[in-house]
């Protein structure tokens, strides 16, 4: 039985949970590293307090399932089964009477909620959610392993945006671009890239389109790759050319902001100093009500999780979390500055996975 | 009021459901035109028998839902608002008992689902998924016209596809090329691009990867592009080179198998004749086993939504209906064959939408 599988078997039976219902594609890839999008189709991982876990899955996609390296039962379907009868009669020789249920209710659909809810009447549902976003939090070898995989492929996929750089390319060349040179290396983005030239980058809500880069514009480029089911994300901000000393100085404060936080991660530390540390920086230069957004993410298998570096957050970090560092300043009509590395928190320390330079670079 | 959204009240008032909470970015497009993806951020459309519906949306898209020209009551929140409670009072004002809410089952998360059953604890809760999924069923004459460029824009990435291809090019390079330039157009694919080379197709669950392309295979290729939020949907087989006679056999009895269900459409006609029809022309000719699919799937805003061209399926076709026809033959290390078009019913017969030729290229 693999760990992260025992840790949820132990909680179930912490909580006097007979059983739970594991539904995205998410979190079964987590338990069993088998990676399915199943689209309409119902993909599910049973997992008990004792007895062995039962994966659902289509079955063309079994062999997959196995091949992945998952070694206990699995129940493939054709599309003529009803999976949820199968399923039961399944469930029912391991634990013929279910009282207590955990379901991710962040994902599961309600049709899928009443079907189970209505084989299983007498039932509590109650959610897995916040246990598997906890699991996750904290990433073994393999995982940081892969990572930083990620995050060098997100390095090589900026100095390809950089180097396409050119007057009267429009952002969504600087895109295909990129997107071109990850696909050829067999990997996929987190999310789609984005790069914003001049004032367009002033919105940190910006969609990248046909505007064509010019000189003295500062570019901002976001993009992430993910590597074998994991993600990176990072942003650079780059001078095309010479821009105005304004431009300068927010780079500065926001590289500023962004490098104090780096120093300070640390275990121990709680996420909401590194996010107060850097936006006090940001509003000591007087850009305070330009950086609208928390400072960061956690990141993993999904390129948004747990912890989330919020002004607030008490979470105490550990070794072993990953999140994005990244703070912005974004004047609206001007410019918009954001500075985003990927940080793995050590035992006495922190990690900066993702290497590309920041100095303002002026092309 | 925008005809969908009457139809919608008409529903309500005929079903005696006091209101409904659409929740998925397709259907919320469908009813009000504005796009968005809202990730964890909650995203809604409420809509009554007769007042006002409201939309519910973060606070920084409230803009582009103006934009996109919805001139309706819109209540943005910040990430600190409560939506459920704001959303509250403004239903409430609107009608004070509501006694039945339909909620789209298969989207509607369980989590979303107790926030609106705790708040109406009496209410019944019924399904809003099949009659949003029948009024998408005909398209209108905007909704055609973006089908129609989304298929010219599909034609467009296949022929890219087919120049691109080379002795000693990977499958992903092809893909990547395609990419590029549908980019560089300022659209995006449908879903992710499939080509595979020889054998590799004779799975019609394949991976596309780094398996180079040789001489004498037939290279299938499925792909579509999304155009102003509507989807095409395309495949194209074609032969690198010299094939054998038998490679040209299931080629030819593919074509025969898609042309013959085109010739077939009209209004009146069911969506099982069709399925039949090429099914029978597969398995006269000895390969029935080897198209273990069903015929086609009608695409719109989705790249799979109704109606479903299976061998049982008794609807009748209407004009204004899209959907795929796209039969296939896998023969398991041999070679895999689909071709596929979109086609429209008129009133009296079919337009096929998708234009790339379809005699079997040698190049």
């Amino acid at each position: 039985m693999n760990t992260r599988l025992e840790k949820l078997m132990s909680w179930l039976k912490a909580q006097q949970i007979d059983a739970a219902f594991i539904s995205s594609p998410d979190n079964v890839f987590y338990l069993t590293k088998f990676r399915c999008e199943p689209h309409e189709r119902l993909l599910g991982l049973v997992v008990f307090q004792e007895k062995e876990p039962l994966l659902i899955c289509p079955g063309m996609e079994v062999d997959d399932a196995k091949n992945a390296g998952w070694d206990k039962e699995i129940l493939g379907y054709s599309d003529t089964d009803n999976p949820w009868d199968l399923a039961g009669e399944r469930i029912k020789a391991r634990l013929p009477h279910i009282r207590s249920w955990a379901v991710e209710k962040h994902h599961l659909n309600v049709d899928r909620y009443e079907e189970l809810s209505n084989r299983y009447e007498h039932a509590d549902f109650s959610s897995a959610d916040r246990i598997l976003n906890e699991l996750r939090l904290v990433k073994d070898e393999q995982e940081i392993q892969l990572i930083k995989n990620a995050c060098e492929l997100a390095d090589f996929a900026v100095e390809v945006g950089v180097n396409e750089l050119a007057e009267g390319k429009t952002e969504l060349d600087i895109i295909a671009a990129i997107e071109y040179e990850i696909k050829k290396k067999g990997a996929g983005m987190s999310f789609d890239p984005i790069v914003l030239a001049g004032s367009n980058a002033s919105s940190p809500h910006g969609i990248p389109g046909l505007t064509r880069i010019e000189r003295g514009q500062l570019v901002l480029m976001d993009l992430g790759v993910v590597y074998k089911g994991y993600c990176s994300d990072i942003t650079r901000t780059i001078a095309f050319g010479d821009v105005s000393d304004k431009q300068k100085v927010i780079y500065e404060t926001v590289l500023k902001a962004e490098e104090a936080a780096i120093q300070l991660t640390n275990p121990g530390v709680k996420a909401k100093e590194l996010d107060q540390t850097a936006r006090n920086i940001i509003k000591d230069a007087g850009y305070g009500e330009y950086f609208p957004h928390r400072l960061g993410h956690g990141l993993g298998i999904s390129v948004h999780e747990y912890p989330s570096m919020t002004e607030t957050n008490e979470m105490k970090l550990e070794q072993g979390m990953v999140f994005t560092i990244e703070p912005g300043i974004y004047i609206p009509g001007v410019a918009g500055v954001r500075i985003e590395d990927d940080v793995l928190v050590t035992k006495d320390g922190v990690e900066v996975l993702s290497k590309y330079p920041k100095s303002l670079q002026l092309i």
